[in-house]
């Protein structure tokens, strides 16, 4: 498996493109991306009760397992717009499905921005239609930018493999920053690959990749009315994926990849952020365990304001621990920061607290958690909390 | 039911007293209270599975349904420190005991501030000493300042009511700040009464009250190793409160207004707050319902942040019911901030943004959401996120 260039155009026979529309106040705002050749399709969406009118078209089409195109716009979320807005989102697809002479069933839609404003639909028709003229095989950049919102990095990854000399690519694109938590965000990832793979299958590892990577990611603990992760397989390498075979392992390994390279960027880039942190339970009576005690510490407050502080402050680290309902026994529990084992069975070592310092001051921040009562690991991805991140989410006017 | 003055020593017969042994900085760090009858006894406490050796002790001591005297500091919390820190507090009991004329079993025992730094058992020896010497009927304001840690105001609050003659009164001290969250947190709270009163039925009143007024509070998210709620009834009123009598009405009520203002001013104090806000939740499936959407709203850093910038931005504040878990069905919610209402039946009104800001403007900020769903309410109290929350965390160093 080898990383590539090209993001969300890496696989064969897909392009994108990234046009400024006139909703955000500056930059690029409206993505398309388009396969020449129709897809399986699936598609992971928010659990929130609120979802956005973008979201509930999305899942009605995807549902027939078919796609070709996804038209994303930044700046405007089209959520909790009522029944204008399922239109406004259903007139924006019709005009790509029919500049690109496709069925509107088969256009996909996803916004981000702001809540509870109808979309400016005269601005997206007009950006859908230069969105069209100016796909190509180098837009997957262009596409990551205009869905940026708070992100300061358009967010991007590829990886292909080689099957019997067929070259199978797997590549995205995503956009992240606020409101970032367990069961994804006002998070949008948009996945393509060349594999031939059939809606279930592509559906199943979808899923998977999702749980082990978006799904442990954290940023605030919020979570968006239209958090979307989206895949288009569209067959082009001419290598088909059969569960349980030798492929199969290599593209779940891809698409993973792929997947955890995006949540790592979003981390990195969350509100404010000064620091990355990577939290990992180990030791745990199961993974449910290990993922929540996990969650606790990367969405503590606390915790988070003494990494940007530089502070370890570990006794914040195990009453996060502690309250996250998490199966603990205190005098099994182990803590380190980077390399410095700060607690060894419930005993606070006589520990090199320069050593642990400077863990903190480096820009990724490792927290590691033994438990010492099973064997589950788990892994969650976040950042500290800034002044920034107040001033960004303060002064973001409606 | 009237408010009178004199916090933990209003009820007759205890006395208080606040003095400096030398743990913190600068400032009264020890608070003794005493009651010159043995009283009945109860408390709630942290259910984090780290729990500190002062919970330990007491929640040991107290299972008796007696005590008569409290020691509580601030600056250690006696944390993570394992068999010794049991030893130590066994130890600064003891003197107490011993100064009092006191069995120690009857000296209950509460520590705030950093975790896993052993207790300066000799400084906390010679504080006791002291805090015995200046015991007074005045003592209460003494006390509830050297529970303080970054609380920038002591807590107090006390009400009388009469039964055929006889003034029966209740009273408490709290200390607040950071770490408060469902299921209390570096909370301490001791409360008096000079009501005659079963152990039994004092700890089911304490129960009810604690889990409609400090469990209903939220400033982070977080939970500490050391909260701690603890009642003593002394029942020098002469007036006995048995079940389902009409006094026992009014104790009960007088028992939940004490902890109410005393849970309103500790997130009025939240770290770095600078608004006060209460969430309402209203016309939810259930108590639990409305408390959980209540909560994730209160919780959310996004609304906080919001609530900082005075924006109305009311799509954060759906997103958060709506990812809370409770029953929600967006076409029968309904939002208001203040008396502004901004959407109706799942639809945002052409609204009074100006009239909306002013809400926000206010040091003193009401959100009610009604589900439409049922007939539960539920009410959170908690504050805004600010730079100085971020500061004071991130300077707050180990």
């Amino acid at each position: 498996m080898r990383h590539i260039a090209g993001g969300v155009t890496a696989a064969e026979r897909f392009t994108a493109s990234g046009v400024r529309c006139g909703i955000k106040s500056a930059g690029l705002d409206l993505a398309l991306i388009y396969s020449q050749l129709e897809c399986s399709a699936a598609g992971v969406f928010t659990t929130n009760a609120f979802q956005a009118a973008p979201v509930v078209l999305t899942r009605r089409r995807i549902a027939s397992g078919r796609a070709q195109a996804i038209v994303a716009n930044s700046g405007n979320a089209n959520a909790i717009t009522g029944p204008q807005g399922l239109r406004d989102a259903e007139e924006v697809s019709a005009i790509a499905a029919k500049e690109l002479g496709l069925r509107p069933e088969h256009v996909l839609i996803a916004s981000t921005g702001i809540i509870g404003v109808r979309l400016p639909v005269e601005k997206l028709k007009t950006g859908v239609r230069d969105a069209v003229r100016s796909l190509s095989r180098d837009g997957s950049e262009n596409a990551a930018c205009a869905i940026m919102t708070t992100d300061t990095q358009p967010k991007v990854s590829a990886y292909e493999f080689e099957v019997n000399g067929k070259i199978v690519r797997v590549g995205g694109i995503a956009k992240g920053a606020g409101m970032i938590c367990p069961n994804m965000a006002t998070m949008l990832c948009f996945l393509t690959t060349d594999a031939e793979i059939n809606t279930e299958a592509l559906s199943g590892c979808l899923k998977t990749a999702v749980e082990q990577t978006f799904n442990c990611l954290t940023v605030d603990g919020d979570m968006s009315t239209n958090d979307s992760v989206i895949i288009l397989a569209n067959g082009a390498s001419g290598c088909r994926i059969e569960e349980s075979s030798r492929e199969w392992g290599l593209f779940n390994q891809a698409l993973a990849q792929v997947c955890v390279d995006l949540a790592k960027a979003i981390a990195r880039d969350g509100e404010g952020a000064s620091k990355y942190i990577e939290v990992v339970v180990r030791g745990a009576a199961s993974y449910g365990d290990a993922k929540q005690a996990a969650m606790a510490v990367a969405n503590s407050p606390l915790v988070k304001t003494a990494v940007f502080g530089g502070d370890p402050n570990w006794g914040r680290v195990l009453c996060a621990v502690g309250r996250s309902g998490a199966r603990v026994e205190p005098r099994k529990t182990s803590l380190w920061f980077g390399n410095v084992q700060i607690v060894d069975n419930g005993e606070p070592l006589a520990c090199d607290a320069e050593g642990a310092r400077q863990v903190l001051a480096a820009s990724d921040v490792r927290i590691i958690v033994d438990l010492g009562v099973g064997d589950s690991t788990a892994t969650v991805y976040t950042c500290d909390l800034t002044y920034d991140y107040v001033r960004i989410n303060a002064e973001y006017h409606t």
